[in-house]
């Protein structure tokens, strides 16, 4: 293994300028929903691809994409015996409305207290100069120890559009071992964590339909199908009585929680309390025998997102409605995958849907789930990592959530994710305030710089 | 009884002038839902009030409330041993968009075949001209054989809003042993019929609440309660497998159908056939063990008329909705009232909401349900009535849906309704080119004379 002391000492003389440079990118409002921002894309692309030469990267060049540009450089020197991490991370920012509620401008960074104040800051522009102030401290020195490629892109926050055709045509120079995407967080400042494990994503709409047209509840209430009705009894036997889904096969590829994963999830901080709190619900539910942190990140769901039928105005009006339209999601762990929930879905319905109505569904959205082994080489190296700069061991965690990048990335580029980047949960990420923990961001840069050689063995 | 003769040839003798003159009340624009149209309103109350007079009615005013007036009078020669009748009409109309839709004016009226077109000639001043010429065709040649008084009101298209305390407010001068509410309809324009049941209504809105906010589905799905799921479930809950409502004690007060009724209601031309292809529905469903003209009108219902929660636009949105709400209407039967059915459902959702959400129910209307004994005198003198000028033996049938005026009448008078009116079923009440079928109207002057006589005794 590499000896990362050398660059530890370049990135710890230039806390100041590493700091000032990450000001710098943060002053371009590079808000990628706004169309009026193209040119303040187009700039932050620019200077991210200056910054990557002046790092020592090669090859680097703004590439076009339908929409705003990637940003891409490389360098190749560990030669092909040594592993090649593709860094990710993307340079677009959510819009900064309501501006009234931030205490200071959101495109003039403020460091007060220990935080930087500014959008962007944490999600994500803190995290690439972060990567990127690692390569450089390693290229400065000495060699890389692994072969690097970065892929910063400038979509994220409206959901990567462009991304997965941008990845099928630039497999060649993609190819990799592992993704090392950034856009991340820690569990607090203290306490490191690696996230091995994301859900994924199947959306779907029901449409139901039972009589012709809107009928009057007095003279058909009785003796005509309701669709509303129906929907109700559909959507509740999707749970029994254990809050288990009940859609045929729906658990068949679900990997089992070995008693020791069950163990190490029941160290973070969530107890019931936490969940209640945060969520400001009355009392907790969800499937028998697993605890809400467990149900919220390792379990499988299905839950209704949206309903839609008949009058929903202020009073009262006597209508029977012809249509009813529930909005379905179900967040699928490993290995579940999209369709086989999508042919479960419908597989039930074509079973239960009663002959007095008719009934379609959408396949709104979908997003593979993914996990890391938590013995594989990459989550040993975060681990390490992580342990060498905090002094303490890292937690295991699930999100709950989609990053639908890296599902992209798994499957266009066959290349698996390491979730390693150092937000933090009250970090303001898409509200005004946002900010970042400056102590992170100088671990940040040490955690980077000993994952690379620990990754590279 | 009285012999009719003179008085049904009082009115053979005078066809066309009864035509005219209901065209003429037809030609006043008296639309109430409109203000600008307040002076046609007080100009269809006034034109009314002069007619009666002229018919023969005395006490005869144009009476104020909150809202249009109603027009009274009255003629009580018969005695106190001879019933008196109180006539119920309404003399506003229906707005008349879209007016591109009208083959002719909604205020020119014109015939066309055998029908009149123009805006209320069905709903219903056809049939308070009838009503008023039966009367007049009593006072003009004989005696009328009972007491009778007219009670038109101005507000019945906008609800009825001030007629509750109008009616409390004038107990003593309403005071009668019988409504006969002539809007109402027959079967065909061959088949008389007797609507001697309505269903009344309770209408409620429940909201529910889970976690304090909308949450993001992939963090907290799975631990956190659903309130639209829930609610899915708890409307699922409210019918058993066989369509039967499931709120406790909910038929405790239904009057049970005797085999007689429902071999009456079993004439009705409304087959499993005539349902499907009225709503368009693909298969029919409801209460096990009645067919489905029996659960349109003499058996209770529980209805969703509205659903909402969470995210209803295009597309997806992860959202864990913190709230759900639904529009549920019962229709209710002799002898349902509406606060048993409200308490029946405070109840249910008391014991069957889990305690991860809280709920509200907004009782948003009632109205009670009511029935005329089908062998009671008035009923049974309609019977003889129209048996005799249609030449065949009307049907029974019990109407699906709500006369809140019904209801207002038996509470704040004590008195019971008989519906008698004449339109038809394709009349376009409250659509384009809304008709009168003018054989019923003359069928229905004669009916009325006739009921008159029949009810006296």
């Amino acid at each position: 293994m590499m000896d990362p002391n050398p660059s530890l000492e370049y990135a710890a003389a230039r806390q100041d300028q590493s700091l000032d440079e990450l000001k710098e990118l943060l002053r371009i409002p590079s808000i990628s929903t706004l169309p009026e921002h193209k040119p303040e894309m187009r700039r932050a692309a620019e200077w991210l691809a200056a910054r990557m030469k002046e790092a020592g990267l090669s090859s680097v060049k703004v590439m076009p994409t339908d929409g705003h540009p990637v940003v891409y450089g490389e360098r190749k020197q560990a030669g092909p015996e040594k592993p090649t991490v593709l860094v990710y991370g993307h340079y677009d920012v959510q819009p900064v409305d309501p501006l009234e509620l931030w205490i200071s401008d959101p495109f003039e960074p403020e460091v007060r207290g220990e935080d930087l104040f500014a959008r962007g800051a944490s999600d994500m522009k803190g995290q690439v100069m972060a990567s990127l102030w690692a390569a450089e401290a390693w290229l400065k020195t000495s060699a890389l120890p692994l072969n690097i490629k970065f892929l910063i892109e400038g979509e994220e926050e409206i959901g990567s559009p462009n991304l997965r055709p941008f990845l099928e045509a630039h497999g060649e120079l993609l190819a990799s071992d592992l993704c090392l995407n950034c856009d991340s967080n820690i569990l607090s400042a203290d306490i490191p964590s690696i996230v091995y494990g994301l859900r994924g994503l199947a959306y779907f709409e029901i449409r139901m339909q039972g009589p012709a047209g809107d009928l009057h509840s007095g003279t058909f209430g009785g003796a005509v199908p309701n669709p509303a009705n129906i929907l109700c009894r559909l959507i509740a036997g999707m749970h029994d009585s254990e809050g288990r889904v009940t859609l045929p096969g729906f658990y068949d590829s679900v990997r089992p929680l070995a008693a020791e994963e069950r163990h190490q999830l029941g160290q973070l901080p969530y107890d019931d309390a936490w969940w209640m709190k945060t969520s400001g619900a009355p009392a907790l539910s969800g499937e028998a025998g697993y605890s809400a942190t467990e149900r919220a990140s390792a379990r499988p769901t299905l839950d209704v997102n949206g309903l839609l039928s008949g009058f929903t105005g202020a009073g009262s009006k006597t209508v029977l409605p012809s249509k009813a339209m529930a909005k379905i999601s179900m967040r699928l762990v490993p290995d579940q995958r999209p369709e086989q929930v999508a042919e479960a879905l419908d597989a039930y319905l074509r079973h239960h849907a009663p002959p007095t109505v008719t009934w379609e569904v959408i396949h709104w959205a979908s997003a593979v789930p993914s996990i890391l082994e938590r013995d594989s080489e990459a989550v040993k190296a975060a681990i390490r990592a992580q342990q060498t700069v905090w002094g303490r061991a890292p937690m295991y965690s699930r999100q709950g959530g989609t990053v639908p990048v890296v599902g992209m990335i798994e499957e266009a580029l066959g290349v698996k994710t390491l979730m390693m980047g150092f937000g933090l949960p009250d970090d303001n990420l898409h509200a005004p305030n946002e900010k970042f923990h400056v102590p992170n961001y100088r671990r940040g840069i040490q955690a980077y710089i000993r994952f690379f050689s620990e990754y590279a063995g």
